[in-house]
């Protein structure tokens, strides 16, 4: 039994530096050539799939349209489920380093960048960010939709739905290909490899390049590998790395 | 009640004029720009949906693709069902019209475009363009899967495909947007208009307009327009017609 998990390419506010969190931004130009050599990656090394899963933003959703579209599978059904979304970064979302830093002091967004679970602060219930107020969330219920997320609050909503819903779909013999985000793969990550609290802030997810864990009949995990050339992982890993030091998720 | 149906923009084999059924052609740059001003028509109207149906080729598939981007609906949750493909053209599938005349001859061809149930000459068992060796078809039942198609044959997939599931979505009080093919529209306009076998051949759908049914509570037609410029929906019109007269479908 295998996954596969992809983190989607660079996004525009990606680019700009910006808080993103929930914020529904496009990918760069640089996000969409990411995206189409991981479906020619997967391609090349034999990958196909049953089932799709991916995020409500439309960066995970166009990073995964335009592997299917490389890879010839457009037809393969695709979940989207707001649980997949990026850690969600409460008030500083569409922020970015120096506004951050300027408003709640240098200290105070290490912090928020580098703790497990301590969550920024939360978005006041008339802010046009607050998700009870968008489109996408019309049909959800509404108290669980978050105002603020610590990584902590991520994996809480991540690893439960794995659970739930992807698990028994991988058990049954199905192959799945989830396209989402850096801080959702890192819970996945977390919950794969049992790592600790400290362990899983060292983790940086490359993007756009294919993670591929192997599972025993019991679901333990024999296997984990990123498929490509090692020196453009090394590379997109070290741009993962940066991106977060300087807080543009 | 409303339905929005949307006939996918020209694919690089409308171009070229080849008969087109299953084969799994994309769009041409034309056709990219009829989905993205359908999309900028309807979210113009103001329209919003809550469920999208879509075949299994992707001409279709990347038209639904472009008009979300265009509306900002990228999350919308997405249905794909080889049920709504193209009429198969067995084997005149990839054949032009002077190569189909050659073959068959000319009056035959035209009997296989304009009659209602006359299909065109069945794929052999073993030839690769059979449903029953392709990977999209893979989990279907096989004797479902068809090696040609009459527009009547299609009626039968297509029309009980829209009672069973994508009715009682509507009477829920979903709103739904189609994205499809000339004569799986054909087939559902058949239904709703309670067209002869006559009538329903002389229908051309133009290719990027949202086609607008609306139904009243016992799912009576009560309305059916065309969003956008009359001029430019006349034109799309005619140029279907002229698609259809010369057999690239």
């Amino acid at each position: 039994m295998e996954l596969v998990l992809v983190r989607h390419g660079q996004s525009e506010w990606n680019r700009l530096n910006l808080f993103t969190g929930w914020h529904d931004v496009g990918l760069s130009e640089q996000g969409r050539r990411e995206a189409a050599e991981c479906g020619r990656i997967l391609l090349s090394e034999g990958y196909d799939f049953d089932v799709c899963y991916t995020s409500y933003l439309k960066r995970a959703i166009h990073t995964l349209n335009i592997i299917l579209e490389e890879m010839d599978r457009d037809w393969l059904p695709v979940v989207k489920n707001w649980r997949l979304n990026e850690r969600h970064y409460g008030a500083l979302q569409g922020l970015n380093k120096a506004e951050t830093a300027e408003k709640y002091g240098d200290e105070q967004v290490k912090i928020w960048r580098r703790s497990y679970d301590t969550p920024p602060p939360e978005l006041t219930e008339d802010d046009p960010r607050n998700p009870r107020h968008q489109a996408q969330y019309r049909y959800e219920e509404k108290p669980l939709l978050p105002l603020t997320e610590s990584l902590a609050i991520t994996v809480d909503r991540v690893v439960p739905y794995f659970r739930e819903v992807m698990e028994p779909e991988i058990r049954e013999g199905k192959r799945l290909l989830v396209s989402s985000h850096g801080n959702t793969l890192r819970a996945l990550v977390k919950y794969f490899d049992n790592l600790s609290e400290a362990e899983i802030m060292e983790v940086n997810i490359p993007t756009g390049v294919p993670l591929v864990y192997s599972f025993d009949k019991h679901f333990r995990v024999t296997g984990k590998k990123y498929l490509g050339d090692p020196e453009a992982i090394q590379a997109r890993t070290a741009s993962a790395e940066s991106v977060g030091k300087t807080g543009g998720k």
